[in-house]
């Protein structure tokens, strides 16, 4: 087979200078359709180089009209062809086929037939759904934020650091861990001389690496053995977790608005035909919703002034499901999606939330009631990012661990409030979620390429 | 505190421009040293923005002088003062301290005082030894080789892929694999519904998506449940796999070849400081044994010409551990490295390996008897990345898997070979390994930011 080697990707941007016009092409891809209309057929192949596909023309007379006639939606295939660039038509351009090979077929029960199928259905074959248009936009976004957030941290002199897997920091104690022990053996001590389990969080990890290359981050799997089964919730999933040197509550909020600011932007930018595909098919208010987020301030709002309000809201008739307002309470969903969506309309900061609902490593303001926390909420949504100033306080931060019953097991970790310690902060972005948010998909099972939530696996 | 807010790196980068001649700036990081000399004072700071420190200096008569003469190595402290470009001195500028501000001050028995520590002593404190300079240039490149891969891959149209940790797949039931199992009851099936470990390997995964998106990598964490206590161990590492679809062995070396040079050309351009240091300190043939690998081209040699050659070099008098040479066998890293280091004297890929001693996933040759695998072997070091094309007959596949017991457990991933397969290939590198050769450590736990190997784990 002659011609020039290339791809789609390559052809479709060449539609602006028509560089190809009239030359022999070569490309490779997996059929999508295939409609024979007697004198003329078209093939809409994918050749994995971009989300969309390119159309190939042949007529009754090629030399390969049994071949191309037949061909079916899932098999391989290989052409060569004339690019004809087309303007005035639907596609850009198409590729007249002059001589066609069969990669590979497809055996009959290919269960990616041309017709709609449920997403529920689609989680059941997760290694053949990447060929769905959905999952073929899906994974593409999916890469581009992954490269988006590295790209942010980067350019912003952030260290990227790949904290531990396995580790003996079972997050507090919380019981929600999976536990690593070898294969041959059951005893759980075995191999690493005492118990260890699979990481919820680098955080612990990362602040040692932030007191001594000012601004960090991880990005990588955590696990949770919870048994939830809920849209949101997967057993393992990817972390974002900055931590900065020398930045206080306001600083780190101003990076995550930056942050996410840029993650939204990256993606109208890079992935115009795929957003364009989730706004149309999955969520028809997607960019208009982004757009402005992209284009607001972030505001700033304390969890007092929040109560107050949910406290004012409920004494004038709205009903939440959970309607007993009070200070100290942990805000639900519902309470989020208000504060963001009826009052602020529009992203917002909650800060200063009580000591008592967050973790023990937070910062605790003068008022000795609340903790320099900071939760970003977003409409439709809810809470999308999580931080907070650092406890730096040596005693504050040993006396809660003290209590708490984990100042021995976590004796290394208060060694960077002992040796050389300063003001420093974090948050954690949930990598799916965000990704979830930024699609539409309802399902963080639809956007992981093989899912892991409690009572299926398969592969 | 007055003054701009900014950092060593910006500073070292204005010094050919000097912009911030005589101007006041603030900086805030952890003392290194502290020479009082009584009239004069010198502080090395090292701020974490790059692996070089910044001389602060200060006189007997600074209002500060009694923070200034007494603050230690390790202490964290924030200073404003005036910019002196010093073109003839040591080092290229100082900071004439105007005021200092204790951030945070260290216990007395801070471990890592200013003299010289063992590498052993520093792996006992993982989380403080980034501030050594051996682990501030090591975590530094590390950085730099993890966006190196990411940059090289993406700007060759190859889509990041996040494969699953947690899986079925055992890697060929070795039994080397650590179990994931939940925490309150030791069920192994518990959870998940069957037995699950952590992953060996993200190839098999990644796979499919090949087959979507042509081309793919998988970047992440996998484990070893080996009691091998050796410097090239380790049972959690990181791995890179990329797949690549329409590709042939040939095409999978070139990749390889090209990917190994862009790592090492990013090393030099982006940490010349780093490098210099480890050539300096580590291994002092590190910049040419990495030049000579950049300017070679890598040759290629089948298996069974090496075992010609070794056969005879044991003939004429060559003495390996095992003289014992024949085809079949498994080569040892000395029978490596006499290859890649006597024999070729540059990187060369050893190809087309007897097929009982690789995986099961490789193609066969037409000679039946080898497989199109391809290991990469460079001076020093022996093996730095293995690859091959893999077998896309069902047929061939599917009778392999058979007999090994692994066909029913996989047959998911043989739906890759009936539903529209093709040529394709991949390799892999293993992450840790990659970035011992290119700083000249020798020991595994002294590249990784919590060193995960058998019976040592703390934090």
């Amino acid at each position: 087979m002659e011609g020039i080697k290339t791809t789609a990707q390559k052809l479709f941007m060449s539609v602006s200078d028509k560089s190809f016009e009239g030359k022999i092409v070569m490309l490779s891809g997996w059929v999508r359709t295939n409609r024979d209309n007697g004198s003329i057929g078209f093939i809409e192949l994918n050749d994995g180089s971009c989300f969309k596909n390119i159309q190939l023309v042949y007529t009754s007379s090629n030399d390969f009209i049994k071949l191309l006639s037949s061909v079916r939606t899932g098999a391989c295939l290989s052409v060569s062809g004339e690019v004809v660039y087309t303007p005035q038509g639907k596609q850009p351009l198409e590729i007249k086929i002059k001589e066609a090979k069969l990669e590979g077929d497809i055996l009959d029960d290919y269960p990616l037939q041309k017709k709609k199928h449920t997403f529920e259905f689609l989680r059941d074959i997760a290694h053949l759904r990447p060929r769905a248009n959905t999952f073929n936009a899906l994974f593409r976004v999916r890469n581009v934020l992954t490269m988006a957030i590295h790209h942010f941290f980067q350019d912003h002199d952030f260290m990227y650091v790949h904290t531990p897997i396995i580790t003996t920091n079972d997050g507090e104690g919380a019981g929600n861990v999976f536990d690593v022990v070898t294969h041959d053996q059951k005893d759980e001590n075995a191999f690493y001389g005492r118990k260890v389990n699979l990481t919820v969080t680098g955080q612990l990890h990362v602040e040692p690496f932030a007191l001594a290359f000012r601004n960090v981050y991880t990005f990588g799997p955590v696990f949770r053995a919870e048994h939830s089964n809920t849209v949101r919730h997967a057993s393992e999933f990817w972390m974002i977790e900055p931590e900065m040197a020398f930045t206080d509550l306001d600083g780190n909020m101003d990076v995550i608005e930056q942050c996410v600011k840029y993650c939204i932007k990256t993606l109208f930018d890079k992935c115009p035909d795929e957003m364009e595909f989730f706004n149309t098919m999955i969520d028809k208010t997607l960019i208009e919703r982004l757009k402005h987020v992209y284009n607001s301030d972030f505001q700033r709002m304390t969890y007092t002034r929040a109560i107050e309000i949910l406290t004012k809201a409920v004494e004038d008739g709205h009903k939440f499901e959970n309607c007993d307002i009070k200070w100290g309470m942990d805000l639900l969903s519902e309470h989020e999606r208000y504060i963001t969506e009826q009052v602020v309309k529009g992203p917002v900061f909650l800060i200063d939330y009580p000591k008592e609902i967050k973790a023990f490593y937070m910062k605790e303001n003068d008022d000795g009631k609340t903790v320099a926390a900071c939760d970003l909420l977003v409409p439709a949504v809810g809470e999308l990012v999580g931080g907070s100033q650092r406890e730096e306080r040596y005693d504050v931060l040993a006396n809660k661990m003290e209590k708490m019953g984990i100042k021995d097991e976590l004796d290394w970790y208060l060694d960077t409030r002992r040796y050389g310690g300063c003001v420093h902060s974090g948050f954690g972005i949930g990598f799916d979620r965000l990704l979830m948010y930024v699609t539409g998909m309802q399902n963080i099972r639809d956007v992981q390429p093989y899912p892991r939530t409690s009572n299926t696996i398969k592969y």
